[in-house]
């Protein structure tokens, strides 16, 4: 059986955004493959209370969430645009994620849509972004269509689901065998659990 | 100017456990001292909203946490025995953590309480736990008697206030110049800026 890490992703999630930008390269230096599973943060954070970010209900994380967003950022080289308002709405953007079957297409048009709304601080829930990201992506734009697929609409549900069986709290999140991973912070090791398998 | 990194930990916080143990040894190998700074997250949380820990309050971030710290404590060698309840009442080990004044006193004091609680599972709010870790440190045992001092409640308040005006909202919290870094995943790179200055 093939090496393989599932990596479980929110679009609203600043910490997602890192993963997302590293884990393919990451994962084939040690020959694991990734599974990109979009799922919604939103119901689960609404079964515990929460009707926004935590980074907005609790403001000194907040505030230091950025700042740690910008620090890890200006290391990496990666560009950091707040995208306002935050979090965006997700849901357009994840569904298209799961209309695109292919797991390098889907992976590509994943780091386009995280490049647009924290590299440059875009709109993801904007038509106009969602089909720019297509395009970056080298994906059909008819693709926008699927929006509102009905199918498209009842697999992000399930995915949403099954985060929540699988005990995620947060993302990013990975998942190796029975082990979870939380955070980007835990990328590493998680890659190395799957490496060892 | 002396290379400085403020360690800010409560008792009660598992994480606080995983940084007090190594801190110290990674510091001096980039020449940097440390200053031990107890501290109540009670008062914080509570201003949040939050009666208990937000592992407990949020059952699957609690699950996730101990699995993470099962984890963890294997990969450094650390013995690792939960102890009931959880959290610990930690008022009366940071007084006594306030009254040793020398930081190498006080070090090795917040070195025992963490191991005799995360590490053996005992419970930190009893007198006689308190005074094995006294001794444990090398120091005298008399000190127990300062847990009412009014001098070393006012201390304690100063520092729980003092945190909050630092905007700390979990721990371990480290502060390096103006730079906040939280979690024991930060150490490395609070270190780093620290002897970078």
């Amino acid at each position: 059986m093939a090496k393989t890490i599932q990596f479980w992703f929110e679009f609203a999630s600043t910490y997602s955004y890192l993963s997302a930008m590293r884990i393919e390269a990451a994962a084939q230096a040690k020959g694991v493959s990734v599974e990109w599973h979009p799922f919604l943060l939103g119901p689960i954070f609404a079964a515990q209370g929460w009707q926004t970010s935590p980074f907005n209900l609790y403001p000194a994380k907040g505030r230091y969430m950025w700042r740690d967003m910008e620090r890890l950022c200006a290391a990496r080289g990666l560009p950091l645009v707040r995208p306002d308002p935050f979090p965006q709405n997700s849901l357009s953007a994840a569904r298209l994620s799961l209309a695109i079957e292919g797991q390098n297409g889907r992976a590509a048009f994943v780091r386009a849509v995280y490049s647009a709304e924290f590299g440059m601080g875009r709109d993801i829930s904007d038509q106009n972004v969602l089909m720019d990201c297509l395009e970056t992506a080298g994906l059909p734009t008819d693709t926008l269509g699927r929006v509102q697929d009905p199918d498209i609409k009842a697999a992000l549900f399930a995915q949403s689901n099954r985060a929540k069986d699988l005990d995620l709290f947060g993302a990013p999140s990975f998942l190796v065998d029975d082990e979870l991973y939380w955070g980007d912070d835990r990328l590493d090791e998680a890659l190395e659990h799957a490496a060892s398998i």
